[in-house]
């Protein structure tokens, strides 16, 4: 079976000193395309969804996109079926993360990017829940969600917002590598990709390309983690 | 019944520029006093539990104390029955909290503590577990516990390691502030005690007092953040 899958995975919604998705429009407008004329907003990741839907459509409109959200529909697994393409925005990962399993929508919206090919754009926690699993996440556990497992439509994971140590700091918590390396302590993980802040993974059926203006750095349990620059094809990542 | 609870819950294990539990140990020697002399340690939250335990038992040897590793005895809930007192590192929450769980140590801490009145020493980590919920730790959930519920020996949650928003960073993850801002978001979350590195809690009975070397700031839903100085009485708290 050819693999339709069409995806955009962005490290950060918002670059130091930009407006919100400024960083990446360009990307947005050639990932979506001229096809698309709606875009499945899915803001459960904050807790005003109306607002974080309006700052969602007043962004895509100016790309030319009109946007609806899914809480605005009568019946989200209705709306993921017909929808011509699909954004997660970030926030809270496992807010998110238990808002799609009380909605019903994990196996739907895989089930559309997956065999349907409809476009899946995610950005920092809806990068999370496309990937294997919400085990690599920055964020707070806020909310208990039924599982860790999440969309995957990638089979590695992803750490967004990925950190450089700072050698100046006084601070003792962990480190984001100390962090992804007690992950792969446990048995049996997948890869880390940590996705620098302007960085994001274009994913067009089984190629994988590294966009954006920041290096990633790619953790593999029991290897070293190695650097890898803009443009490069992270393809391998896509095989398990 | 009068509450026999006596608890040390420490931000954070080591202070920067000092040795494991350097910055505490006085607050450890007068917690566990003259009569304590064998101490269970729960090296739960790091992989490798016998250097943990190392760790431990070289540090509280200097302080007069005996340290048996939990994991070192044929049965854990029966090293709980025996324990004079007990002591939990620090490390991934996540892994910890399961662990507790999987050797369902929980109820049997919790009633050590809360009815015989066993001294009980966390330590990030291990402060996280002993409260309400795990619902604000820092750490990455790089494993799925059956819960977030936790020990609770306080109706309430601690953030340990607390940091202060930083004025010049670039980084555009959420502040601390922010990720506790989010938990209460949700409905009837309780409050959230920041307690920065260098900083803890002595909880007897029903007094709770602030102790160490920086302020904590208390996080309590719909109403503005409090900073508290060290040597403030926090027994308010304990109060549901
Ligand atoms: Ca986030
Ligand atoms: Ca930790």
């Amino acid at each position: 079976m050819k693999m339709k899958r069409r995806l955009l995975l962005v490290s950060n919604s918002t670059l130091h000193g930009g407006g919100y998705l400024d960083h990446c429009q360009q990307n947005i407008s050639h990932f979506f395309g001229k096809d698309v004329k709606r875009v499945l907003f899915v803001p459960y990741a904050l807790h005003d969804r109306d607002a974080y839907t309006k700052t969602a459509r007043d962004k895509f409109q100016t790309l030319g996109y009109e946007v609806d959200g899914i809480h605005e529909a009568p019946d989200p697994v209705g709306a993921v079926r017909k929808a011509e393409a699909i954004f997660i925005g970030g926030g809270n990962t496992f807010r998110l993360l238990k808002s799609l399993y009380d909605n019903k929508v994990v196996s739907e919206i895989r089930r559309r990017v997956l065999e349907d090919g409809v476009p899946y754009m995610g950005s920092s926690a809806g990068t999370n829940v496309s990937t294997i699993s919400i085990n690599t996440t920055n964020d707070m556990p806020i909310v208990y969600p039924p599982s860790f497992s999440a969309i995957g439509l990638v089979p590695f994971n992803i750490n967004p917002h990925y950190l450089d140590p700072n050698p100046n700091s006084r601070h003792m918590g962990e480190t984001r590598e100390q962090r992804i390396t007690q992950y792969h302590e446990e048995p049996d993980t997948p890869c880390v990709l940590g996705l620098r802040e302007g960085s994001m993974l274009l994913v067009e059926g089984n190629k994988a390309t590294l966009l954006g203006t920041t290096k990633a750095r790619l953790f593999t349990r029991g290897k070293p983690s190695v650097e890898y620059d803009p443009g490069s094809d992270l393809s391998f990542l896509l095989t398990h």
